[in-house]
């Protein structure tokens, strides 16, 4: 398991009028916790894009489990369990001081620069098999 | 089944620089068509909130089928399926011309102004009862 | 003169904790409002694009008269006072009804797909010049 | 003059298919510095509200340089200079590196939380006094 911790302070353009951290916006701290994740094993998101890969998402999952609010510091932790292969799976905590508040899944594909779904690339798969342990080496 | 139709053309503000809508303001798409929902049996969500009551969300899955770029014109499509008891869930879907682009669900709680949780309002519930029909009726 | 109206529904996601339409979603109501106008006159932004040619902002300003809220109606009013040069400038107002709650200016150069500074399109300067009329003449 | 550094990394979701930080998230990184200088002088904007006075754009202008990209780390700059009276007024730079790429200037209201304009609170003002200096002083 490979994991990474974002530290992000909730901005006041991203709460709603309920008072509460708009669900919206979890979505883009997955994202940068995911850029802080690649960062850990030395493969930075924007190298994998200028190397010619993308990474969209497939699907998305989140649950609200309580609200956050203006100006709460979270502790966003993000986790790769297993070797990517046509897909890479990511899973993601949002905890509060010792609260976990969200948590959440997302799926990627690779995509090469003319939008051809691609194999994972090779600088990135073996970052990470190191890292993933024996799990995946069956 | 309820259903309403919210026509959205995408925001240059809203694409990212993979040249796609990026997958977080469908977050926001599916709400404006949970909105337009409302409006169609008559309980304007901006309505609910003035008597006190909230929506906040639990749950949300998206999954995306293909992306969607600048000036694209979309069709978002909300659907009710069973009468709301302490949750309500919703559908969406998301067509570009004849293609279902992305889809999702929500799930969502009902809130008092105090915060504390509560039953969906009646004239939320009256509403919505004689559209679903008969299969919450046993 | 050339202007385009857009009719914005303020979404959810756009209010803030203070229950107001949080003011930097009006930079993103300006410009798609400014998409609209160039539809107006035949030069689809999009289009624009296309054809190797992208309209970077160089300066914004904003005035709040008047807040908007969660489920107002806006209009958004775009206008073109001048023939394109070096530079292009667009003025904005938002009505709510009759009342105008928002002005502002936007200024842009153009740019090619290098990133390197541009005159404006052909394409656009003669779609614009009959429609400007003769203050640009002299 | 009190000052107060952010540093922001961009992230991904605030792209553009221009292939830059959108002009649209400097309204919101400003507002994000702002909430950091008033920290730097002992009144969080958080507790401000929380003692019932709020702070409402009335303008903005910002001035795009340069601009910005995924992963760039930047630094906003947040600048008082004056001491607030009816209005406060915030300048900001934001650098990348040893580039100024952004500048810009918003003001601010007071309001209560009938939405009703109020002086400034004393606690603001008595804070801020010391660290302004002579300037204000006459």
């Amino acid at each position: 398991m490979i994991q990474a911790t974002t530290n992000i302070r909730v901005r006041y353009a991203e709460t709603d009028q309920m008072g509460f951290l708009h669900h919206q916006h979890y979505v883009a701290y997955f994202e940068q916790s995911r850029v802080d994740l690649m960062d850990t094993f030395g493969v930075p998101y924007r190298s994998l894009e200028a190397a010619g890969c993308f990474m969209p998402v497939l699907s998305i999952q989140i649950e609200y489990l309580h609200p956050n609010r203006f100006d709460d510091r979270l502790e966003v932790r993000c986790f790769l369990d297993s070797l990517p292969r046509a897909r890479i799976e990511l899973r993601y905590e949002v905890f509060r001081g010792d609260l976990m508040t969200t948590k959440g899944v997302s799926s990627h594909a690779f995509m090469d620069n003319q939008g051809r779904p691609m194999r994972p690339p090779k600088m990135l798969v073996e970052a990470v098999r190191p890292l993933i342990g024996s799990r995946d080496e069956v």
